[in-house]
């Protein structure tokens, strides 16, 4: 059978040469950074190659990069990082509907040590209007965090605008960049970004390493207060193998890009304009503005994991959202913010490419997927018109002309 | 030159096969243990045997053991996250002064956060008396954190009684095991505690992963938001590879424990017996309650980081107190808690043994080290009588009959 892995917006596998340069520092170069003797040296230089590495991803310099075990910590560092470093100066942070967990739960955790947070709506593809940032700005706002886009629906946010926005009133502004960084080209200058949060695993490197990009000047209080590594801003013996993963991927990544760009948006354009010939199947997330390896769906009448567990019968791997949210069997927040009905929100789904994809993978999916779906429909009690003998042609009303894309009720 | 890597409290080599456990999961178990179908079952099977592994280490249910990316986080996570849940009951929390800096400097900022901290005294060899704990306690009480064994000194911690004064007030009870755990014996429930930090590069592990056990039903609030991993405890995309060299490591730590404590043991006595033959150094922490492979001392006249560079240059790898603080150019703290005087401290060193040590390693270091404080009193302008041609003798008056050990001011 063959294997189709279309979830690497949950983790990618690691390329060769990443695990080639981590190897020695598991074996002989196995030494505490801190550590004032060679083999302390030896692991230190190693991070600091690394760190060069990472800036030269998204254009920084590499003292203004901070290590973290993952995206995750770099979104909650950023958050309550600079909620606290600035709370006398004001209470009120904003951050989009359509954030990852990890920034919204950090919200909500300020929420609850008295901080006012507001909630940005977006448009029916996911998208923040700038000029709602504007008009959610307070004299007591002190950040703003809109994700660059998000994994769950692909658009890619007006971080520029809104960066823009922030700078004119003083308000340090955090982008999640876990999604975009090492898979389109992200210049932390060009983006005006003060903060902005990166996962290794997102880009072919390891799982365990994750950094935060902290503007020059910029007052941060630690997340994990501890020994003065990372410059005091983060404490914990560093993970140096997967942090020389992270620097060697990040490397990868910036050389790689324009090809692995290219052929991630071939096969996404050939997913979703096959998937887009299915009845009541729609697009979420922006046509154009979105990740060149992300497609993602609502498909009417049925649920997500069922189309995710039949694929997978298939040897085709995917997604219902979030991966971090995969199992707890909720309607995504995210969707529900586009203006997705409930009901149609559980059946989503989301494909995401990678370099060990082919055109064969996607012609072999788009022969299953409609398969999948309709023995799911036949299934379905909500699915009327789909029963045992039923070809769904009548359903297809709602098919808009050069493809489907889900545009609010 | 031989080389004796004698600073195995920064960071162990990690046991072969531990790296062999984590391979797979670098390659073809990629998955993201969240996903649903099969790459995602491998991937969170993996972790919970590891969580078997961990908690079979300390004689926990495995529901209890939370995966952190390290001791520190550990650390980080209990204090605060047990201060804030708590909060409502009372907001005072006790530490002792030989705490590691993740919980002195966590302890800081729940004082900035509106907290009262109690900082415990120990006694001259490091160790904390438990009556002062049970005259420290208020009714506002709600946490209590004293080290299971600090690195620096290597004293063992009356942890038992502690928790039992915190167990009959009701107030949560924290060890820091990440000295310990792998070392020693370490059983939560026979100790009492409430939370204990774990590191597994402290055991042979992998960096990039630690542990808190946090007793069941015992309320945390989360350090780090996001998805549900870790039952809502801990974000993040797990660290697979990481988690399971952990539980890899503490399955072999169980067996071989006996076999590598008394290993260290024989090589830490022959450390300890000969050093104590030269004048004017003093052993410092318990000389009979401390870790197996722990040996720490202070120097007079002369200043801990020149005797480790020069014993580098000799192939001998040791440390001046924690590696965490260890080019933070300052007096420990721990040291000065135990009276020792601020110009003493500065002659701190510790050596911490292995697997990997022998017999001739530790009698190669008793050949040479010697003759390299010799040749740095020869060069201090603080060590009289140790000028060419003195032999120190006269500075031999502190030298007690069966060995020294420092004994306060």
């Amino acid at each position: 059978m063959r294997r189709c892995y279309f979830d690497h917006v949950a983790v990618n596998p690691m390329h060769p040469k990443v695990l080639d340069a981590m190897m020695p520092y598991f074996k002989d170069n196995f030494g505490n950074p801190l550590s004032v003797y060679d083999l302390g040296m030896t692991a230190r230089e190693a991070i600091e190659k690394a760190r060069e590495q990472v800036a030269g991803l998204i254009n920084a310099k590499p003292s203004t990069v901070v290590f973290t075990s993952s995206g995750a910590e770099a979104n909650n560092f950023a958050l309550r990082g600079i909620a606290i470093a600035s709370q006398n100066k004001g209470k009120h942070v904003i951050v989009s509907k359509v954030e990852h967990h990890s920034i919204l739960n950090s919200a909500r955790f300020l929420e609850k040590s008295g901080f006012v947070v507001t909630y940005l709506p977006v448009d029916n593809k996911g998208v923040v209007d700038p000029e709602t940032v504007k008009s959610s700005i307070t004299k007591e706002t002190v950040l703003i965090s809109v994700t660059h886009a998000s994994s769950e629906i692909g658009s890619i946010e007006p971080i520029r605008e809104i960066a823009q926005i922030a700078k004119e009133r003083g308000i340090a502004m955090h982008a999640d960049g876990v999604a975009t960084c090492g898979n389109i080209p992200v210049d932390v200058k060009d983006l005006g970004v003060d903060l902005l949060s990166m996962a290794a695993h997102q880009f072919y490197g390891p799982k365990g390493a994750g950094a935060l990009y902290v503007r020059e000047g910029l007052r941060i209080v630690p997340l994990i207060y501890g020994g003065i590594q990372e410059g005091g801003r983060r404490a914990g013996t560093e993970n140096v193998p997967a942090i020389v993963g992270m620097g060697e991927a990040a490397g990868l990544a910036a050389k790689e890009m324009p090809v692995r760009m290219e052929h991630c948006r071939q096969l996404r354009d050939a997913l979703i304009g096959g998937v887009l010939k299915m009845p009541n199947v729609y697009l979420t997330g922006h046509n154009e503005l979105r990740l060149p390896h992300h497609a993602s769906f609502v498909v009417e009448f049925i649920e997500g994991e069922a189309m995710i567990l039949m694929l997978s019968m298939k040897g085709i791997l995917s997604a219902s959202g979030s991966a971090c949210s995969s199992r707890a069997l909720k309607s995504s927040p995210v969707l529900l913010s586009l203006g997705v009905p409930s009901a149609l929100a559980q059946g989503s789904i989301v494909f995401s490419l990678g370099m060990d994809n082919s055109m064969e993978d996607v012609n072999y999916f788009l022969e299953e997927f409609p398969q999948v779906v309709k023995k799911l429909r036949d299934m379905s009690p909500f699915a009327k018109g789909w029963g045992p003998g039923g070809d769904g042609e009548s359903e297809k009303s709602r098919t808009a002309e050069g493809g489907q894309c889900y545009t609010g009720g």
